[in-house]
């Protein structure tokens, strides 16, 4: 039986070598490789923001975020895991998306992560605003049809148009279930609050097949109580995760597009994420961070950890693999 | 039967034929109109801010809200009411009232609301500093005579003078009393906590008559076991809601005077402020917003949101009365 | 002779009247007015930055220039002229961008603005990126033909395409060229300097038949040298005056998308803006703003007094028209 | 019996003749007095940060939290004690410590610290980083021995050395445990949280013998049943208390030097230390808080406030002293 | 002949005994003395900022500018003096003004400062807004009489009122030369430009007798020119220096309530103030800094430097008193 | 003669392939390369900032300083030249150098600069505080023996010691004359102003050799009358530049640790540094950049862009060289 832990190749700079806010800033400081040999999860950046509605600036985001990543160390104290001691990651850098051309960015996004997803590697990707989801979904779809989908969201993005405009932050999961690229009874919506555009907003959403959890009920419930669902609704098959970072309480993340407040905290959410420990995801997002509304690098921190722990959701399976084929 | 919605007049730019950001920054995007016909509430600033004792700013805090007011939609999700079908609302402007001059300005105020309040409309001012409530609590008790009073706030606000100033944003609870312009009896105060001045002063506000739910009595409790109280304690009469937004932990609202760490999350105070849709409100305020101290607008989004909920329960109360009607 | 000071139908609040920082933020607290007759020049915001390359978020420009211009009064000491005895001014709001689509946005603007230049009253515009300009220039083509243009840019945005896109801030010049609505030969660029992306970026920019006058030849001259040159190539058509804030050194304009360190000061500018009286002026803007990079409002304060200060050419025009007809 | 409240020579400037923001910044507005004659306790600056691995900027914190302190009042309401009626305080201003030279500084904050302590007055530290709670707890022990120790932070501080520098911020507990300052059985860290440099970072700090109460079991446990634990942990004897303020939620908390996401809110910190009434405190010091990554003074005023929260420990102490004594 | 440099009595803390960033922010760490005894001249902080008309909170500017001032050094390179070789200096404090209240502020101000001004020692007032100069001139004037002013300011201050309020920031030089407290042939008023509310504002200037320097003619002249121009009007009586930081452009002072554009560098200023060596200063004020507006203490650090080279200018002046007697 | 540009092999990414703000952050999104073969110039971090004496931060200046050279194109339009025509030119990265250990650090620059030396490219060091010069000068000490110094600076930095600490930012330049470092005979210091530490300061500089231009005498002298000085002292051997940010007025530069007001401007420093065309430099540092104090970037962006000055520089001159080869 291989030694996994040894064909591992790619994993951050010791802190304990060269100290954390030294060296070029990658994602948790690791190696900058676009081959896909030898990796098991990619970081990639998709500086794009051309979709959203209100605020923007989410092309700045990638970079936000890899800078706050140098805090993170390689340990998951909450998950109990040595992280690289089972998953080989690297920093891919960014999708050369065309700032102003939707469809143009799309084609790059896709041809950009087909290569990573046929050679089987888990891609986690830094937004960009949520309007690439639906190019990555696509890219996905090609390995794995139709997919499962958890969408951590205060908005369900289900809307049809802006303005005679299709292919927005605010209408790719719309598009995503016409595309037949969800399969709609293994996805789940969480976190809808505050004000939409109409009541036929959260209708629609509904109408469309998803399963919503809006933030009111999810806190009421509270984590422990919502989190059998989600895992029942995903159930065994190949899921996609994203991430809007205003599913958080603008308290905890006020470096986003269209913040919502009375939101879940920044725990409620690491919560969430570390529950899933038993979904196949194959692919992640984070999405709608804008670093010129944060302050003090908190929303990017956040960003950093959840894609952190999206790493350590990895880790795991990996481990699970390893130790199931060693037991084999 | 007549249709209300077909009467209603004022309503949002719609955010479909003009994407939020654009157009003059009135509240919602509410047309600017300061006739009081056809009208059932009106957004109005009054953005005075002498007569605080600590950081100042609050003269700025109504332009603030009204562009962080830009997020807002029609549809209030948790209250699942579709608010411009029931209401008809306006943004009034400001108040022009005289920097450096407490006694000049109240005169501004009380001049300014009275003729909303005679055309039966529901003000929902946009302050400035607490001390304002006094002003208008003056206007209110001209129709009303003495009222009931829900204050969300972090002190209590019944001290006698500072240095021999009469009225400020620390003493207007006490001054509002003294004038009869408060039916005590069914006044409540929530939120008090942290230092304060001596024990004589939450003793002293007690000893006027109030009703107070500290922070830390409220947050044991929870807020569907101190709603109930909250709603006995105010019954079936007239009431007016002032909300200080200091009430609200710096952590979500750091953009205020007198800051008190320890206290409620956006959520808490969205829940409570939610649950009091049977109230019957004559007015309400949102006061001691300094943007100044905000950062990526938290804080203005946060109340511009409370405003939002406040126009909401107004919308909910003619909701019910249409349909008592339509039932008669 | 009419008497023009009372026909002029719109001027400012009076801050007299009402504190400056009182009432909803229209430019300079004019009259928000769409209605042309009456109006001898209309300020229009153009929240439209889709087509920028670097940094993003000129669609808050509108609204940060609009709020600091509160600041401006009616007496402009160095050109010695009370603004509002000569003309009429309104703010007439935002034109309804799409974002993310800058053709459709081009329609947009063109059919906002025709009405107002065939009314015969000059556009302000409170842009907004650099591409908006063309999209001006082309309404203003139609009642003018070709025009002269003062440009004021540490960049000549004569590029022809960024990854395919033809249409951005960085190509509108030479696409206005292109299109035959520039008369080159009264065409003159100041401000260039820095780094470009190659030497065919000057070599073009003067092959398409601008007359440059680049940072340092502009400083090294001295502003009093280099006008009369201005002036001669203008000469005595109509011309259009477009301002890039990045023109100005970053230490006075840090809230810009791509800022070029060793430029003009903002005296600099105004004192070549307020040389410009003698020009028959058509039309203005006041562009690439980004207030989320801006400082206590520094920039949008410069910004709002050049806007200004176009507001007082028109004055002196009109003052002079006054005069000649009152002599005639 | 001697009045104890007119003995007490020492308290803040009265804000009803001093409005808050007037007079020089010391914290509170306490007397500066560096004598120990009749001073029950003493705030005392150790601006020292030279020995953090990451963000670093401490030096500022003791300027910022005092300014901060001009908003906190002489009554406690949480705890209901009129704090001055018990405690006379100063602040002794700052340690001059050497920038750059950890041995140096530490011999300047023992020889700083001692003549206070060998008085029998109580330290309240503002730091600086966390590497000087090694260099207090060595004056500590000078007069009491091994004491207990309540730790609150979000990483454990017991790292064997960062490049072979072995007094930093991470690593002062391991040498304080290991000069036998630190009585490990009364000794309990609550907070680790995140991630770790490795595994052993946690178990190594067990097998100090650290009582570690993580995030994650402190806040599903919840503060009332945390709290006896901690009680019977420390016993009866001497305890200091260290507070580093990562181990709140940088929502709460973002100006610090290591942030942690997915921490406790300042109400839970404050209930856990209003919780500790009854400890024989010597020594209190509040730690990593950088002025630079603040916002709204939002995490000046919670270090502020929990010195305010010690500083009514030590209060209550008295007063039950006192009581016990006017009962014998 | 005494030996004055033995005599002087107060200075800086030794930056070399204790690092700058340490001890308790006074003025340039001078010892917070409240005696006249053995003093020449006395930082004062009049935190009042009641009477604006714009953008508000200098309440906060002495705190800010007592911080930045520790980066000062004693010895002027410029001016080529060991300052307290010459001078015995101290930070008095704050006056206890009370915010809202002009005129019981104004008799605070009155009967703080006479005492130091009866004991021959020059006051040095750090502000606070313009309105406090008003009361500084009755103190001064009750032992000097009317006297020579040179006022650096974008604006005269010579409006009548504002709404009915006659003691405000733009008001109070009418009311001091009204009163009689300024010998307006003495008088010269540096720096007005930009925009005014009408022509009379410039002309009621003039009018009331004062020598206006427009900041154009100031800034096309030199300064070397326009300064004997300011020595010839000012001749050899006493004289008040009143430093609005306003004077200077925005890019350099960002941190002021009513900036205008296209103003003197801090270069320019600093020059300006460094030329007036052989005028007899009685006082100084330095006002209008608005800390939140500011941006990495940059006009914190101005005002802060411009106090010092006021300091400097007592420092010659005392230094050509001691040689004058020594030669005696 | 072999074509030089043909065999240049390292160039920043083409931004009309990839949007400026897409990619990993290197200094220009240029490769990040360790070997020297094949490279004229090198950018390097060094991330160090425990030797200063006030404010501190500089860690992360180089982080900051790359990101904002996404700005910058490859073309000078100032100087005439495409500047990867001329040298390639790589990003090394940081060096881990070790916070709070001087000593150490020392050798780590040491270490990592002679490689790069020997190999016969040119280092651009990115600080980090101005205390790594005097490593950087050993390093290329041993190259080129006592070499000629040209530094910009507000300051002298030629104290003896703080506290006892001989290696700080403040001390470097006497260190290095007295290890015989510098030809004193060859090196020139631009910049003193502002406040001293004492006259001997000033002096001391004097006495060790240097050669002082303070700030006052070359803005009234203009940088054409100076620059021939400063060519003339350094003459034709090897020359290192050292540049202190904060030589420039902190209005174009906040982001610093020692600001001093009354500077050069950005425009001043730029044609400084263009007008050193024909120095033989071996060398080149920026340092004292804090991002922490910056705003919207403008200190890091000038930064960058005086690198890239520098690099032109090099540019120029092996441009002169292959000029030179192909004319032999």
């Amino acid at each position: 039986m291989p030694d996994k832990s040894k064909t591992v190749r790619y994993r951050p700079v010791d802190a304990m070598r060269a100290a954390r806010f030294t060296g070029i800033g990658t994602f948790m400081r690791l190696p900058n490789v676009t081959d896909t040999s030898g990796v098991d999860a990619a970081f990639i950046g998709i500086p794009f923001d051309t979709a959203v509605t209100y605020r923007i600036g989410g092309r700045f985001a990638p970079a936000a975020i890899r800078e706050a990543s140098r805090l993170l160390r390689p340990y998951n104290v909450d998950q109990d895991v040595e992280i690289f001691e089972h998953v080989s990651a690297v920093d891919a850098g960014d999708l050369a998306v065309i700032p102003g051309n939707v469809q143009a960015s799309y084609e790059v996004i896709e041809k950009g992560l087909s290569p990573m997803i046929d050679a089987g590697l888990i891609p986690l990707v830094i937004g960009g605003d949520h309007s690439i989801t639906l190019a990555e979904l696509r890219a996905i779809h090609k390995r794995y049809g139709p997919i499962g989908l958890i969408d951590f969201d205060s908005h369900t993005d289900t809307w049809d148009n802006y303005w005679g405009e299709r292919y927005t932050h605010g209408t790719w999961c719309r598009r995503a279930i016409e595309e037949g690229l969800i399969d709609t009874r293994r996805a789940v919506q969480l976190g809808i609050r505050g004000s939409l555009y109409g009541s036929e907003d959260r209708g629609g959403a509904r109408a469309l097949g998803l399963h919503l959890i809006p933030t009111e009920m999810l806190l009421e419930r509270g984590v422990d109580d919502v989190l059998p669902e989600v895992l029942a609704r995903v159930g065994n098959g190949p899921v996609f995760l994203s991430f809007d970072i205003d599913f958080v309480d603008p308290g905890f993340a006020p470096g986003t597009g269209t913040p919502e407040v009375g939101g879940p905290s920044s725990r409620d959410a690491l919560r969430l994420v570390r529950g899933l420990r038993s979904v196949d995801f194959v692919g992640f997002d984070l999405v709608e961070v804008q670093p010129q509304y944060d302050s003090g690098e908190v929303t990017s921190l956040l960003a950093g950890t959840l894609l952190y722990e999206f790493l350590t959701l990895i880790a795991l399976s990996c481990a699970r693999k390893t130790d199931a084929g060693s037991k084999g």
